[in-house]
């Protein structure tokens, strides 16, 4: 600070105690500030889930660019604070780092040479953040997700609770939308979990979709299966398409995987116990053997995940976790760390 | 709805009423979904500003992409409802209609052809969407903000008050947060004003800064001036040049002007005589006779601006809006409608 | 206003418009500031529900030092306007009139009696609030609150969707809590409803008890029942005694039934179309032929309740509430209007 | 836990991680659960600024009442944790400890006397609540607000920055809004600060006082002076006046105190560098050079007071200042620690 303004700091304020002890303790460092990251962050900010905001990207300029844009906003924002690096030191302190940075997959490329350039990536990310934020809980958005979390999981040295993939906690929120919105009722009071792998071969769990806890299936046995005349399956079908029409429509998602990672925040740092759908190690729950993370609801608080619900799942359903729990295996026994 | 879903629906409901009497009162339109709108929108939604958004844009991919993103979060938005459609209909019963659309100024283009150009966007939505919404308030965003707030409210035929510029609700904001760093106190506690021409000619007011009722100026008498030798004018053009800078870094501005709308707006639908400083019809004030629309604090409640804050202006600062006023007039004289 | 405040006003704002134009729409009256009156206003305003509440009272002092109490706030409150008044026109363009009113019942005093007392109270004051305010829903809280409900829209003349009891949301609120302390987690992620008559012969529909879908009696097929093991009903126990123990130990309610009246308050201004358990006119449900008011999970918005949600009941069940549904209608016919 | 509960809840749930290592960050114990208390309890959890609360008083049933009370609510709380214990154990973890215990003054009681069996409350926790939550800041709300923080300061042990009385934040929020009435803005755009001690001898700082930068002192240089046609100074009286209005009213003061506590604990807590007014060590300030504490601006974080601003005072309201801090000096010299 230069002298001149160090006086007139002098003249207008007496210094009662140390500045630099002055620690927030609700931080999040959102790690690549593509659309996603963005979003997550933007919203984390704008619903006060938290005050203090690091953004890391390995593009300075778009970095300090949305990192003003955002400081220029703080005034309606509680006086957030928000910082930005390249640098992973900045990130020191968090309680909560959400990964979204990642390669896209190249035409031609196999899903298993996309995993382990990913790989890569977190390779040289991972360590390093849990040793700047050793009590941090680390939330993966990057695709494919559930893969990806097993992976933040090996490299961070971290117990598998505080390592949480956003999973089918995006898929349950566009299932609830597109139920509600046959039935007419508010999104919230739609009840329906959407479990497994996050993307194509999500599972909907047909048996738990309910309004006040009338199940549907109580009024139509057939609901989500081939024959029902009124295609309910068709719900799930359009949450599969979801990510492909938006991106097809508007050139890529943001909102809504923003707003599910706010909500898993808030759950986190409210240290809620709150029930979400989010990818976790499942080895041992539902004849799983293998060490994967796939999505199943659990209860979320300041530790991470602290227990899995475990929904009563039929044949079909229990055939298409394992169909995915084979894959993600296979893909990881290909990685390279 | 087929037969087979009304059924299941007479079975799980017992309809008591009319739904299409459910109207909410704080619906919001936004017309154009550029990034400034569509950070308008969302700041809205996720501070929960307004539980019903309408978007509005000529391009129907995007604007589908936009609105299911949205939809899709519904679910972490406590049931907002959010539409969409390139017909100026679905604006109706609007109680706010927030308008960022407009064509980019071509190279080599002038001012005048720029604003001839918007003038005729906004002649073809305008007078609809008042007809649409006769008891809506318009909030114009789109550059050159003061002008076309003018040209807004001529076409529109409603009174002065509720026809608003963001003006320089945004310049204020980020001069707060300049201001506020240097001295390592919260934007919100850090108090300025900006005002005049939302851009380059905008004038702050430096007599009025103050934290906690002390003036800048008492301390450091030349602060905002020239001979300032700790240059705190430095904060005032690093306000003029914000948006040049995050533009050229991230491409546009967004999450700063997204949150400035929501601000307003959140301002209008408590009916809160909050002072803010918004674009408006200056004319008999300041000793301002020309008919043109520049940004001073006004009280702004559910009727829009109801007063306008007369602060003191030094003979500088007073020429600057005269100035600015001068300019504006001679712009619009150029404009047909 | 006395001259000399005319004259600074004249020189501190230049008006624009007419003030008496600002009309909030989303006005709230409280009639009957008790702790439950009280506590309901408190939480619509703390939680930004409404911005604006009116207070109805007969105790003028009381009246007018809760206001002054809530006004010396409205600095924290977002800016929110405060009124009261012992006249029922304060209430005039209220969107909601919540009525906790009533008497008490005496040493000795039958139900019957006491309803009697509580019909001429409403008699009173109904009429006139829907006068003032045509528009407007109203939500009875004073007890017997099912009965009152019924009173309040035979008064009222208001379609029954628009005359709501606030009934069992704040029973299926305490359900959640116990039920979910039980299994450690949330309680919005614990699933339950109890409806029927407010207070002692209140019906927990233990069918639809449930965690992400998993019905308790999925594991637990007698949850619920006499012959449980677990002893389940004991939260149904706990909640039916839970109003007489609080009013035991701290001499009324006011915290969970306040929160109910906001979380009702807030369905309805957002037009949510969320499910919530309030007392609705049940007539035709559930094979109930009498015109009597019951709770049941309804769909709430800007018009009240738009459905009724239809719940898979059990014989035992379906017997209860007939049982009450005679028992209101017994009472009722009892009632001189 | 019974065997035939933990055999449901294995079912059930997968555990994963130790419940008991969950721990919020954002712990508030509220000692004292009168109208005050309860009122700044409820704020918090409402408003969202913590998740967790531990009530302490020494009526055991009362205090279990409105443990109670509050916990049914939780579920439209966010799930926010409520515990309460007559031990101070129940405290550990704290982030925030309010004091609003206290006995009140008896008929011919002397200011010291009363001073003198508050110090004794305070003795026989203030000791024990640090040791059980060594990182905590104390917040003094117990009347004389200004001497007890001191006491509390004094049997703490902990730096001055974390020792804090709620002092004149309430007394500004009342001035506020006496003033907006008159000028009929909304309150949080009416800025104006009391200062000094708690009560009846606060120090109104009229020079500071303005909207959007003006001061009332601009257009009236007599404002708040005895010779001012406006009678400005009566909206002083009237904020002295205040809590003995209300209190003959409705017979205590709650609902402000309690929003005041709810703002100061949010500023805390989000690290925001908020300036707000509240009682701190003054010595050295404004030529003070006795131990006391009274109210002025002050820079809120997670640290507690870290900054007082300088106001510019005039010769009149520094010997009022002084002539508070003499009278605090002097009761604490009686004190017996």
């Amino acid at each position: 600070m230069d002298p001149a303004m160090a006086n007139l700091k002098a003249q207008m304020f007496q210094c009662v105690a140390d500045e630099s002890a002055c620690k927030g303790n609700n931080k999040v460092t959102v790690v690549g500030i593509g659309a996603v990251g963005m979003a997550a962050a933007f919203s984390i900010l704008a619903q006060n889930v938290s005050s203090e905001i690091a953004l890391i990207d390995m593009f300075e300029n778009k970095l300090k660019g949305e990192m003003m844009d955002l400081q220029h906003g703080s005034n309606f924002l509680k006086n957030a604070k928000i910082t930005s690096s390249t640098d992973l030191s900045i990130s020191a302190g968090s309680r909560l780092i959400i990964i979204t940075a990642g390669v896209r997959q190249k035409e031609g490329e196999s899903r298993l040479d996309l995993v382990q350039r990913n790989t890569d990536v977190l390779k040289g990310m991972v360590p390093k953040l849990v040793e700047y934020s050793p009590d941090t809980t680390l939330l993966i958005v990057s695709n494919p997700c559930d893969i990806l979390t097993y992976v933040a999981w090996k490299l961070s040295g971290l117990p598998k609770n505080r390592v949480i993939g956003s999973g089918t906690n995006l898929d349950s929120s566009r299932f609830r939308f597109l139920l509600a919105q046959r039935l007419n009722v508010g999104p919230t009071s739609m009840h329906g979990w959407i479990i497994g792998e996050h993307g194509d071969s999500s599972v909907p769990v047909w048996s738990g979709v309910n309004i006040a806890g009338i199940r549907l299936r109580e009024i139509n046995p057939q609901a989500g299966q081939d024959n029902d005349p009124e295609n309910w399956s068709q719900c799930h079908k359009d949450v599969v398409n979801a990510a492909y029409e938006v991106i097809k429509l508007k050139g890529y998602t943001s909102w809504a995987i923003g707003l599910s990672c706010a909500d898993l925040a808030s759950a986190i740092f409210t240290n809620s116990n709150t029930v979400k759908a989010v990818s976790t190690l499942v080895k041992g729950i539902h004849g799983i053997d293998k060490e994967v993370f796939l999505s199943l609801p659990c209860v979320l608080n300041s530790n991470g995940v602290t227990s899995i619900v475990k929904q009563q799942l039929s044949a079909d359903e229990l055939a298409k976790l394992h169909a995915s729990a084979d894959l993600m295996d296979q893909v990881q026994r290909g990685i390279t760390f």
